[in-house]
């Protein structure tokens, strides 16, 4: 089976099939983070650009280390150093990094769309490191690894996203590759911050968490944007979370082995109490580190166009 | 023959053969940029040090990709987050990094004549990576190098440099190379943006865009810094370009051949329009990826003093 | 003999035996730097990750050129690119970088006390790289270790440590080491900078330059903070000079042989007159050299738990 696209815009527009490419690569690369040198030379002189014109920490340094245990060089360039100060356009900053004959471009920007407009446009690869609003896929594939590796599959369960669903790209890369993989997929959050249409992406939507928490598998709390506060999407940070925070008291209620996810960083005591953060069932360092594998998965494809097997082609 | 100097401050000090050996050298380079494994071992150990005091994309990741190339080690220091901070001098700055061991130093600075006072006081080597209007050797011999792969020859073309005349240091490093390689040199650009003394290098002036452009083989237009309007060097953008951008009405008008050349980034619809920057005599994205080539051996050269030869010394 | 700790957090925590041990590793990582190839592979795959939350330029580029020089992969992350701006605690952000499989984290942080929190509470080992006003551990060992290469012990030494000594981490790691090793440690400086309490950790206070350099085998000047007058610390920049400065009429009547040091970045003319900061018996150069062999030392030691012998384990 080979891997079909130039890119990896978003989980929408994958099949079942590809989906599946990526996460058992993942497992694969997830061995060898384990081994004690960590590396292997199978993306050796290449090279990978990381664009990033928002700041992160643990996305731009997951895909650099990603890189290195692959042997693959890479270059990063944030939204300051970069010739954006002098007005030049994503594309010709893009277009002149590929000049310098650079394999794909991982592109983290404010616009939705950013990356789909530049991977029309570039002969190199492009991985959407979150674009906007709209997706941001390695997490979404990170998420469903770490939730399969947990229940050894994915149909069947059932997965509240809760929080801002309108402003995340992690809850849309999330709901598109869940239900292409059979899951039961429940958002919840304040009315301004979920969208109607949402609906039709195939998931139910609640507005009370109680009753949204009833008989999960798993839930995945999204990162409260504090500022968006001051744009009056919500009350309070105290009632927010009341109404929508995962506390310590709801944690108390959930029936055993719900595993607790966050794509991070955490604004502890706001949409999730610290007890639950770091309770057990809290796999939240487990999706981090199984980002490193997720990548390493994501950039090997995006090179070779092939599934990695461990003792296969180098 | 052996390069004779410790530095690369500018083309305004070399003679025609050592530019040669610098061309000669990116050639090969260039060949192996094209190898699926695009790196060879022959700087391994050594370690050069990216001093950037203003900021800078393509020269800054060109330099960092050159490096890595050649197994060369880099460590890039910004202005922002040095020492310059704390009012350290660029001396003190140098030699620290230099204290380190680190065989060579690239140096961005604003300040003209920055690179030749660093090179007197440290024994490292540095390399010129741009020192305020003076000169920017290795843009100078990125664009000596891309004219001479179209033309294979220097010698007796007409090459006009367009635009900021006086604030370019690139203007000023493409004139001395291209001199001294038997180029008949032309710069147009408005009388506020154009030293009269130019002369004196051994070039003609024009401050008629329609007239400069007749007969030449290559046009190189220079970036207009657009907060210099601020200071009335130039009346209005749109003004600026009727008078003294590459339109497509002009493009349209040269004789067929003509090299596009352009040192980045471009303002489009200013200096250059966009569908003169895109077409395909233009070679500005040809430009960007010589530059890593050339820097693999300005790096080379420096380090080993002699020129390199494929499957030569290592 | 092995190396008790996880962490390396000051040099108050350590025996004497345990200061020797990185001293004598040292000592084979400086010959390894003036090979022609000064890269050994004996971290491979090991990866360090650089949490710098305040400025620095030598540390940084220290630690991470040391972590070259032994094969290591190192991230570097920076206050401003960091998750710190979405108001991440400091723990969060360092339990991500750990859960990406990293080592060991060198840790810059402006609370005293930052890095002790820290290594309690992760598995990676830390480095502190100076925690506010409390420790700079491998800048008091790279200090001991010059002073001991220049006289071959320690133990008899005089040694003063001149200036801000209430502010100064780097004061504080010097007296801890230096006094284990039996050196006679003086302090001086301006009674508004120097802490009454400091004479428990063994040091004699002297606020007269002029007595205190008697019969001085070295002097380590520390660097002032010059925004501190608008503090009301010292009078002037003048003022201080005159009676805190090393300036070349103080330096005449040193005895012969006296070691000038200065942990950098200096400024010249205020606690350190140009002329002495440039002289022969400065060893602020050496100083800065001798700090990558140090801190490979460090990051050796803290991975194998054991100190490094030339031609021993890799």
């Amino acid at each position: 089976m080979k891997y079909r696209h130039k890119d990896l815009l978003g989980l929408e527009g994958l099949t079942r099939e590809e989906i599946m490419m990526f996460l058992d690569s993942a497992r694969g690369f997830k061995r060898i983070l384990s081994r004690p040198i960590p590396i292997v030379p199978i993306l050796r002189g290449r090279t990978v650009a990381n664009l990033f014109f928002e700041p992160s920490t643990r996305t731009q340094v997951s895909f650099g280390i990603a890189a290195k245990r692959l042997s693959a060089d890479s270059v990063t360039i944030t939204a300051k150093a970069s010739s954006v100060l002098k007005g030049e356009t994503l594309l010709d900053t893009a277009r002149n990094i590929e000049a310098m004959k650079v394999d794909g471009v991982v592109l983290r920007h404010s616009a939705s769309g950013a990356a789909h407009f530049l991977a029309e446009r570039i002969d190199a690869f492009v991985v959407n490191a979150g674009d906007g609003c709209h997706e941001h896929p390695t997490q979404g594939l990170l998420d469903i690894f770490t939730i399969r590796e947990h229940f050894k599959k994915i149909d069947g369960l059932k997965i509240l996203i809760l929080g801002d669903i309108t402003h995340s790209r992690v809850a849309r890369s999330d709901i598109h590759g869940l239900i292409k993989l059979g899951a039961r997929v429940v958002v919840c959050g304040p009315p301004t911050l979920v969208p109607p249409e949402i609906e039709r992406l195939g998931v139910s939507v609640h507005y009370d968490l109680d009753s949204a928490i009833k008989d999960v598998n798993v839930i995945n709390i999204l990162r409260l944007q504090l500022e968006r506060q001051n744009r009056s999407l919500f009350p309070s940070i105290q009632e927010y979370r009341e109404y929508f925070g995962l506390t310590v008291d709801r944690f108390r209620r959930l029936k055993k082995g719900v595993l607790i996810m966050h794509p991070g960083p955490i604004n502890r005591g706001v949409e999730i109490d610290p007890e639950v953060a770091d309770s057990k069932q809290s796999v939240i360092l487990e999706q981090v580190h199984n980002g490193v594998a997720v990548r390493m998965a994501v950039l090997y494809i995006l090179v070779r166009r092939v599934p990695w097997k461990e003792g296969g082609t180098s």
